[in-house]
């Protein structure tokens, strides 16, 4: 039986995502970032395309690490400016009826609290098409804006983030019951106050005695996306990861970390395939092999080398302005250096690898790989990372947008469709939500072995409540005013 | 010659916003606030009856005041669950062309860093059609959840607010110049560092040395909306406030109000009709007045004494479950209830006000005035608001919603256009802006006596930079990227 492809897009409210220089080419309508119309059109697309989700990527700060400042970001749009990565899904959402949404969310900077509500917000508008994808932040510059010196170690962020975490399941999962929301006028009680509870949390970073302000949305706790490299990121990412964004050079080094994070996420009492994995690849396709590779060639001609080493700079912490752009990375000595080349080398283990190469390499979909070809090329390519790398489906970059993403649309997706592979049309027997389709969850919940699942029930009456809490505080007063009389004029203007 | 009649429709995304009990009314959709297409609809109405903006207010926290716990106000639905004030903003600006949109910011639990990022991307999503109401949450429940034991001292949020503008208006006006985003491919330059600056703030509440993360917005600073009924509060909105809400019981006692505001406007530097000034009023209306006040009846029948009481409770600290309902509050000894008192009978002093009468009185559109009858009664008593208070207009609170809305829109709003008091089209001439059509402002920025004006151009290379920044970090590495050759093919996939 061939397994459907998961088809995620990968986009950032910004000018250049992941293709330093490309904004010059003259296809690219990526300057039309700050318009409502960008992105409704683009969500049409995809959703004709039967695209899973859109996913919102986000970096607040600037990558001032190649020659000490962010010059080169600024002159190419190297993810700078960057507008707030939800404000657009809601409109999205308006013109589109299945489409999924994921957004990046440095929880770093963020109070539990506010934050819950957001996305609960957002799942209700969207009517539960909603995914969170909880990042620790990695650029300085954005941590002295708010307040701190510098970034929280990189351990203690994962320890952050597990506590941001719980706070905001408890919010989601355990503080409204079931039908705690009843709506009925005749006995006076919109909410039943004994069916909402405080999550009385008290850890090493954050307070959050109180309840939800929201009712339950359709999925309460958002899908959760992850990506992390790092053993610390990756235990976190099996944890907490419905839908997992790695990047790899080819289907077999694919294999090497799908296998791990599988088998993390067993050591957590979860199903290997509870976690669904997808690589980053950008695809330059068009009616045939020929006219795909000229369009490539044409992309191509648009890279930057100084905006993809600013890029570099800011993922590696390597200022490449002090190498020779043509002198390969193997003869420089230092650790940095070297973990950089490996990434490389895999890639492509034939080559020397330059930073002339490097910045090369990211100018079109960053360190993910690149496929190019007609329909019928790229769909077996396609196949093959899936089978050879235990992927579940892939996260698409762009080359530059709405371009790259239609021509997918148009040229793959119809011949994925032929192979069984996407959908004719979204399952009609889902509940509409991310989480249904994404996750073949049929009720839209988290599933039971999720840890947020734990605080379903977990604050009632009677619960064994956990965490210490006395549960119903408002219970008690509910009975003398459903006794009471609740119709009676009483206006007076 | 008769002057335009501001109209600011008054919502929050909530289920009772200043109508306790009335959810149980059988027209009420007030339920739906959770959906897309309830505000996208309220927007299309709100832009055929050519109002300027539509106003959205927040509390984050609970009504937990009247007996002690939030239990009424759960039953009534009053302000909770309360959903994320911003998130429906962008789908109603997606169906419309020129309705403004003002939003509920409290500063208190916010990061000036991102808060400004959020409204930067909110104006430029809507074409520059964003207001912001910056306030000091008065909630301790709130306070709680945030990680604060209770709220920061009344004079001490205005201190704090204080500088929080200061930093936003830094960020939106003083860190990207006018010109600084070139898009010029032949040169390779999207944004030219050496316009860009950081802000080097560094104050008594907040560090930000960075630059904004944004591209300069349509407005750039969204129009500032004000409420604010303390002396302390009322100079911080005379200083600040564009567009400022007052709540008074009579055209007599708004005239009193306006002149002060205007006074202190005036000792600030600015002019006296350069703060607009709304008054929050409810209008029910109908074909005649006969059915007019048919519909105020068979609204007031569904009023809730426990959820106004609730309401009240939270609005002045009051606990009204320890008083007798029936019992006329002149006989209480108690301060604070003696200036709820003085409230209530500037509203009519020929009354023995009870707590049943207080709230009967918030059962429709909270604090401010009722106006109920025809078109053309409605139309004569805000033509007497309008010239006997010094108002520019109306913030209109609902009954039910969006039947009062639409009633307003179908029966009053052809009256006043034929009165010229409301435009038949909103001004081709204007830049499409909210500033240009609320404020008479055709460039869609802030006035120059604005203290947001200040800034502009205040961090550019020669400014004297006041707040002792070192100007443009980013000019000395441009000249050589300029000269360096910028097309060359560099991807290898």
């Amino acid at each position: 039986m061939t397994s459907r492809i998961i088809l995620n897009a990968f986009d950032m409210t910004c000018v250049t995502h992941q293709n330093p220089g490309l904004w010059r080419h003259p296809d690219n309508r990526a300057d039309r970032y700050n318009t409502l119309e960008y992105w409704t059109d683009l969500a049409r697309t995809l959703e004709r395309g039967r695209f899973d989700a859109v996913f919102i990527a986000d970096v607040v700060g600037l990558y001032d690490v190649y020659r000490g400042t962010a010059a080169a970001s600024f002159l190419d749009a190297d993810q700078v400016p960057v507008n707030d990565p939800l404000l657009q899904v809601p409109a999205m959402a308006a013109v589109t009826e299945r489409l999924g949404f994921g957004v990046t969310v440095a929880v770093t900077y963020e109070q539990p609290y506010l934050l819950a509500r957001r996305f609960s917000t957002l799942d209700h508008l969207t009517g539960g098409r909603i995914g969170i994808n909880v990042v620790t932040s990695y650029l300085d510059s954005a941590a002295r804006n708010l307040g701190l010196r510098r970034q929280v170690d990189h351990d203690r962020r994962y320890d952050l983030a597990d506590e941001f975490l719980d706070v905001v399941y408890k919010l989601w999962e355990g503080s409204w019951e079931d039908g705690a929301v009843v709506k009925d006028p005749e006995r006076g009680v919109y909410t039943d106050p004994a069916k909402v509870h405080p999550i009385g949390h008290s850890g090493e970073f954050y307070e959050v005695p109180g309840i939800h302000l929201t009712e339950p949305s359709p999925q309460r706790t958002p899908v959760i996306y992850q990506a992390g490299a790092s053993s610390r990121g990756r235990d976190f990412a099996s944890k907490h990861g419905e839908a997992l964004f790695i990047i790899a050079t080819s289907p077999e080094q694919a294999r090497g970390i799908t296998d791990d994070i599988r088998d993390r996420a067993e050591a957590q009492g979860r199903r290997r395939d509870s976690v669904k994995i997808l690589t980053l690849l950008t695809v330059i396709t068009g009616a045939t092999d020929e006219e795909a590779q000229a369009t490539y060639d044409e992309l191509a001609a648009h890279a930057s080398l100084e905006g993809g080493l600013a890029l570099a700079g800011g993922w590696t912490g390597i200022d490449f302005s002090t190498l020779d752009p043509d002198v390969p990375l193997e003869y420089v000595d230092n650790d940095s250096l070297r973990s950089v080349l490996a990434m490389f080398t895999t890639a492509d283990p034939t080559r020397r690898w330059t930073p002339r190469d490097v910045a090369g390499y990211l100018a079109i979909g960053g360190l993910g790989k690149v496929v190019v070809g007609g329909a019928e090329t790229v769909a077996d390519e396609l196949e093959r990372w899936i089978e050879v790398g235990g992927l579940d489906g892939f996260n698409l970059a762009y080359a530059i947008t709405p371009g790259t993403f239609e021509d997918f649309v148009d040229h793959v997706v119809p011949e994925l469709q032929r192979r069984g592979r996407v959908w004719q049309d979204y399952p009609a027997e889902s509940d509409g939500t991310l989480r249904a389709h994404l996750l073949d969850a049929p009720t839209g919940l988290v599933p039971d072995e999720h840890p947020a699942a734990r605080y379903r029930g977990a604050f009632a009456d009677g619960a064994s409540a956990a965490d210490g809490t006395s549960p119903s505080p408002f219970s008690d007063a509910r009975d003398p005013l459903a006794a009471a009389p609740r119709a009676e004029s009483l206006v007076n203007p």
